[in-house]
């Protein structure tokens, strides 16, 4: 079996330039790391091939490189064992009652944290503003373990998409400093729900906010505000718990 | 008013020197950055000076210096306007109801996203682990928003901290999947309260979960865990709930 020994060849320097947003589009392709995401992406369906220092197989092409090589596919350690390279996949639609917006979140880190609480809460489709943070950054997949490889996925205008979910009967909360806002234990989710995050640094924009039905604030002892992965999280748990307590 | 225009400059290179834990310990000094966090460190008092581009009065030294120098001084990106630099300060003690307790914490981001949500909902004691990430990463002090220098935060034996606390009657709680854990929702947290979170890839050990008075689980849809962070600040935010419809 062919081991590459050499950072200069070919399919390796391609690989690498996946780690630029730029490339991932143009491939549709995407590197993730490690035993469990990468058993996560086999069972998704999205798994192609496994690069690795020995013998790894998981029912894909599998090659094997040095060290060396695994280090310079790798964005995390000095010390990488296994790389995947994924498809970038049709997200599967299907019917859901809670829904995740997430409007121009800028951190890889808040993303991949808040897919994971999606995904662990029962919010099984994520829509995402076009100015997010992109889905294939190789800290987004790390820090969903592998969430986004289960839920449905879709870039989109928000505001339309308000009006369409408006539409569908769903209740769009947005989580804001407002006016109107209400504290999350007053909050009485509806079964069809729409929760709309914002920016790390400058929250919601007004034009979106009006167009929700309701403004959620968390209750807090002191500060102004929460991180938005945790603000977030509190409010899906919330949901999640009520719903649950309902059927 | 002198300029300071070069990297080699004794003073600078013994700044940047900070940015390592070991020095961090010898000179009990650390880097804050920006302006947030300077006007925080300023009135907690740790303020000592501040290396900026312009003037920037804020009663402590200011020295000016070009933007290669403050970039060297910079953690976090390629045009950093403010650098703060801080005194370990002695953590002030007051009674205070509820504590959190973080064994063994790694991630930078964690621990400070962690220091947060406990400032902001009302666990103003933080107990650390020995082998918890420095407090002083700049990680955790800019992913904390300054809340460090609100808590009462000392590093201590967990273990040994357990038995004094419960002497004290506080009630222990700990996050661990374990066969007497008790679903979030069930959970009655008392006024005296410790909540006990553990290793973002292991866990906590059962020698500490033992210890415990009570074991918590989250409520979840799918998948096994959330992030420590995600995790720690729901429970956080019930307590401070419950507290809240107590009083």
């Amino acid at each position: 079996m062919e081991i590459i020994q050499s950072t200069a060849n070919k399919t390796i320097k391609n690989l690498v330039k996946l780690h630029q947003k730029k490339y991932r589009d143009i491939e549709n392709k995407y590197l993730i790391e490690g035993e469990h995401l990468i058993q996560e992406a086999k069972e998704a369906g999205v798994l192609k091939a496994v690069y690795s220092l020995s013998s790894y197989d998981v029912g894909v092409k599998n090659v094997l490189c040095s060290q060396e090589v695994l280090n310079k596919l790798s964005q995390q350690n000095s010390n990488a064992k296994l790389i995947g390279v994924c498809k970038k996949d049709e997200t599967p639609t299907f019917p859901c009652d809670h829904i995740l917006i997430l409007n121009d979140i800028q951190d890889p880190g808040n993303l991949g944290t808040l897919l994971r609480s999606a995904y662990s809460f029962g919010f099984q489709k994520v829509i995402l503003s076009e100015n997010c943070v992109d889905l294939y950054n190789s800290k987004v997949i790390q820090s969903s373990q592998g969430a986004l490889f289960h839920l449905q996925i879709q870039k989109r205008n928000i505001e339309q998409w308000i009006q369409e979910a408006k539409e569908e009967n769903y209740t769009v909360y947005a989580t804001a400093l407002h006016d109107h806002s209400k504290y999350l234990n007053e909050i009485c989710f509806q079964k069809k729900t729409a929760l709309i995050l914002g920016n790390e640094g400058c929250g919601l924009p007004l034009s979106l906010i009006e167009q929700c039905h309701e403004c959620i604030k968390i209750e807090m002892a002191a500060f102004e505000s929460l991180n938005v992965s945790i603000a977030g999280s509190i409010c899906m748990y919330k949901a999640f718990i009520q719903q649950d307590q309902t059927e």
